[in-house]
């Protein structure tokens, strides 16, 4: 009867595939657009790239525990991920905010103190933006600018069979970090003159409000002499990011449950919480560390870098994505990221 | 007693002036950050240009009343109208959109059908974006990258006194547009039965709803040999703009009331609001019409063109900006703008 389909029927990753597959492109400039961490633009010496995002106060953050100074370094972060992830250096950003006026500017000046302290710590211009009103809350969409050498460029295509599959830091921190917020907010709202416990948890909660993109990963991989033939960050749990990655290099791909890398507090919160800590390390979002494959070749190059973990290694397409237990047991990887609508 | 200052006591443009006061770039490749139509950045042979808008449903765009893929077209209308008053071209966008489940894909497919439309008749490829849920209302982010040669890069602050201040098109309609809109609006929402009559508003309807960004003067001013000393898109009326054009080039400005260039039905419209047509076109907004200034060695290149007219010329600055009424009575300018708080 009705011409009407819900948004919650395709999911984000569904909507954008849907709306942008029949994009093509015209300009000779441009080498990549939709479909990676940042689209790459010819700019004769060097390729351009270029990445955005948009966060949504209720859906991507909750201000009743967020401190609006590690928010505005947090949209910057995330933004400059990407541009690492294509095997960039980010060297421009343009940040535009909506705000309500419930904000006062006060507020505004500790959100952009938070930008600025990202924009110097990554060495990074804030060279635009729009400031405009919103009806109800914070809106912030940043896009990142940065450029590579033609020959360093990273895309997510690149994996091939046999390949080493690579992650930089720990997982899960920053879904654990998250679970104690709301659960500190549940308790807040029962009874709001109880102090939120939060001691002892440093570690998640700086991995959720205030991750840092991984430039020093980059920065080793080049001194190191490995250029990663496929790469991709992890903002939505390293299962999709998986998914993602072989699904773009036409691959499957073997993960040792094992093998991922997860921090001794996470993992005694993840048991606090009764959470299998690969689970979250594999399904748990926001931790902005880099997934990245590299040649067999590289094997003795990458286990010097200590800032990475081998997981696993690329598989034919026909095998698919599956985790491997420590009995042996292979349970297929499924998309489980994030479902906003 | 409290240290809340409220976003209002600011304004849009106080707003933005305070956050970025402080800005400093350090990236070599940064020629101009924030305060121009776009920022400028350095590429080797060329300059990259490059600006981004946020539109917010109820602030920027009423969906009672706007056709959503008519909103696509303009949300990319309007910035490459920056990209253009720059002096350049534009080549590429990244599009974010922010949507509540009251949307169905359908509108999504609408609004994606307008932004296509817009990308193919201004040649530019969509290269990227992001797709996030929102709790309340729609919001789209764009940003436009662009090129220009170097020596063409036109910006704010490059009028001098005597130079011919021009403007394209005619101004005035879009706002004139608006309060047909709002009209009708308001007669719908008394009796939902009556349709609404928009009948013979065609031309500032069109105005309003689906803007055209000016590449056709930039590309005529380049066929004569014109480069402007100073340009800036109408976004928030020619008086709001003239002001933002005095204060970076230092100097003043006079606009002779009885030039300044009103389409014959924008006129006839403003008398049935009871509205002075060069008032609509000093303070309504959204026209999206080019701003420049050019030598007077440039006069008679300039008056061949028929995109455009001669409104004035640049003054000194202790002259301060004024519209000379044609009895000679002179009346400053005043900020009317946007104010969204």
């Amino acid at each position: 009867m009705s011409d009407r389909t819900e948004l919650s029927q395709l999911g984000e990753f569904g909507l954008i595939e849907h709306l942008t597959k029949d994009l093509k492109t015209t300009q000779a400039s441009t080498i990549k657009g939709v479909g990676d961490d940042a689209a790459v633009i010819d700019r004769g010496d060097h390729y351009e790239l270029i990445s955005t995002d948009m966060l949504v106060e209720g859906v991507h953050f909750d201000m009743s525990y967020t401190p609006i100074k590690h928010l505005g370094y947090k949209a910057v972060s995330v933004n400059l991920s990407d541009i690492y992830a294509m095997n960039g250096t980010p060297t421009q950003i343009t940040v535009s905010i909506a705000v309500s006026s419930r904000f006062p500017i006060e507020a505004m000046d500790e959100l952009y103190s938070g930008i600025s302290e990202a924009c110097e710590r990554y060495d990074v211009d804030l060279v635009g933006g729009d400031t405009t009103s919103s009806l109800t809350g914070l809106i912030i969409s940043i896009t990142a600018i940065g450029s590579v050498a033609k020959e360093d460029v990273t895309y997510r295509s690149g994996a091939q069979e046999h390949d080493l599959v690579c992650v930089s830091g720990d997982l899960g921190g920053a879904y654990i970090g998250l679970q104690i917020l709301e659960r500190e907010k549940e308790v807040w709202k029962e009874n709001p003159n109880v102090q939120p416990d939060l001691e002892g948890f440093d570690y998640v909660l700086e991995r959720i409000l205030k991750p840092e993109p991984r430039a020093d990963v980059i920065a080793v991989l080049k001194e190191q002499g490995i250029k990663p033939t496929s790469m991709i960050d992890i903002s939505d749990g390293l299962g999709s990011e998986l998914l993602h990655l072989c699904k773009q290099s036409d691959c499957g791909v073997r993960i040792y449950e094992e093998k991922i890398p997860i921090d001794a507090s996470t993992a005694a919160q993840c048991q606090e919480f009764g959470l299998e800590p690969s689970v979250c390390a594999l399904n748990g979002g926001e931790d902005y560390e880099l997934l990245f494959t590299v040649r067999q070749s590289d094997f003795e190059k990458i286990s010097k870098v200590k800032e990475v973990v081998i997981v696993g290694h690329i598989s034919d397409k026909a095998s698919g994505a599956a985790t491997v237990y420590p009995q042996g047991e292979e349970i297929q990887i499924k998309a489980q990221g994030w479902k906003s609508f």
